[in-house]
């Protein structure tokens, strides 16, 4: 299983959360990669802990004004990007976009979808992962895989019937070892988590808590 | 083959192109829609041509400013209605959201995508049709069947794959017969065009120019 | 005092709003107009009642797929438009060109804003009044008269500190007629109502109801 | 005179650019900042140079992703951004909330903006600065000052008359020494400039051939 932490704009350090993630992930079978802010890459990138962006622009090298570049972005020391999260909608030409950017420096991609129609949708456009994030589950603390196990299954199904290649992320809701062992039954290879982690007291603890049932 | 006429916002008469519309359609064996704006929906639908939007919102009823409801688009007689026009590219959960309202009254969908990656991630949301339009191409009279052959045919591919059920239209630079027979020979069942009818002085011979190779 | 009721997109029937519209317009001192959605502008607009836009586009005669032209707002019978509607907010280079492609058509316009600096910025655009919606206050009843009378008298001074011509509009939570006497005692010269009018029962009533303390 | 240089997302080497920019800064009365991408904020602020941002969002520590914070950019060591630039326009209440997030945190603020009108309402929402860059003179070499000198003119009196505590940068086409002379004489108070230096061979000299008239 993949676990990936969205730091998003939470007041954490980032740098103590991506040793916790280093730490646990080589303590464990689990992957984890941490997403902090553009400003934090670099520095999380040198705890030697697996880093990725929250985002990548659709651009490249040239006229281009506070947006992320891809290569800026592996430059820092990033080796994945979420794109399309459901905190940053992009339109359908921008997703592709952004997919083609990563690619061209080897960021490893995951795109982020409501429900397994745009979960196909996504996966069409031939990233890595695809995640399916009910936008009302989100930040509620009931995971997907509980609430609703068929949109997972219908994730999966979608995913596998478009590119038998793209595996599928389980992402919202998800803050317990159970509903990682839950997302993993469904048929989900990974999950994206947010503030189970980030706003934990002791973030160790709380990755350590996830992988334990794993 | 069908023959779909956008009418964007050119200073046309849109009840004239309709009726040249309505006319060849009924004397030919294509079948040949217009697509004029909201604010002429009503009156373009009462000559009797098949009428088309040329975009509605992921809306429902409700408290909705300056947006286009699809049941309002239905009531006032249309048919159909393309999607994610390159000059109305959507975010990917909100052409979902639009193909959906579009299902819920009963109005045939068009998507439109720039190539086949998109086309396939078009086609993986149920619409009844994609449309091909490489934005490098779009009003510079090249038809995309003679420019860029293969990317009807990867379009053509790309939607199969996701979806059997799913047309593909051909969509940027249309403007003679013969270029409408090879979008046909190429897989697609249908061209999008404009300038070429709502611009003409006579749409009526433009149309029958058109549909006379057929 | 002017009173423009929005009809968003209400499962309401436009043309029996216009008609109450109308008629309570010639029986009163009140200036009172309907704005319905761009598919029943010429229905609308056919009944007499003094008829807007929600919203036009910052775009001339061409190539534009879905948009909504000043042009054929105007001809279908408007005499003004709502711009930047906070179910609609616009760039702010947006705005500007809306502003302008409605002054090109004699388009009279409303500008709406959140708050007085936003106020101040949307009347440096010449617009003929713009609007103050306090966002948490849209749909809730309560008048930003009365919940927030600061915010009205901000308005009025933000917008006659940038351009003494710009009138100011009171648009949100108004829905008795009370309201509207307490937006008046505050500087503005309008409100901005939709479903205390379109959702009414009896939409003469309660445009009577309104209109009736004045 | 206030000269920003915006590297935006060129192939530039930002801390030789911010070197040159923080040893040619303390050689002349000259003011010199310089605008890295946000992943290098922290490297350039390093340097010593005066730092700014190429953006900030409307949003404050919460559950955003992808977005860039006020706080971590003041945190990185930026004493600035831009906002609203011609190549990241924002919504009308976006700016406002940029504006806002940005001074919470200290950060000065230049907002971008087309012509007289758009800089009159920038001014309106109290920034310490608005730039004025014609869209049609971007990236040409022309500059604004000299091609369209009542632009410079009209974006100073625009200003003036909102807001008299509201400085302007002149900001499209800046390349030579005499350009930045230019724009002082028509009233503004600064220069936004980018390839001239960031893409310059030696940006040191092209620095300094830029302050050298003043």
């Amino acid at each position: 299983m993949f676990i990936l932490v969205n730091l998003k704009t939470y007041p954490c350090d980032p740098v103590a959360v991506a040793e916790a993630v280093r730490d646990v992930d080589e303590s464990t079978d689990a992957r984890i990669g941490v997403a902090p802010q553009a400003t934090h890459l670099e520095r999380v990138a040198e705890t030697g802990a697996e880093t990725w962006a929250q985002h990548v622009d659709p651009i490249e090298y040239g006229s281009n004004t506070g947006h992320t570049l891809a290569e800026s972005v592996a430059d820092a020391g990033a080796v994945g990007t979420l794109i399309n999260h459901s905190e940053h909608r992009l339109k359908l030409a921008d997703i592709d976009g952004a997919v083609r950017a990563a690619s061209r420096t080897d960021l490893e991609t995951v795109v982020c979808a409501n429900n397994p129609a745009q979960v196909g949708a996504a996966a069409a456009l031939g990233p890595d992962a695809v995640a399916v994030e009910p936008p009302e589950l989100i930040g509620t603390g009931t995971p997907v895989s509980q609430a609703d196990p068929e949109v997972v299954e219908g994730a999966v199904g979608a995913a596998a019937s478009v590119d038998i290649d793209v595996s599928v992320l389980c992402g919202a809701g998800i803050s317990t070892g159970d509903d990682v062992v839950s997302a993993r039954d469904l048929g989900s290879e990974g999950v994206l988590l947010a503030s189970g982690v980030a706003k934990a007291d002791d973030p160790r603890t709380a990755l350590e808590d996830l992988v334990d049932p794993l």
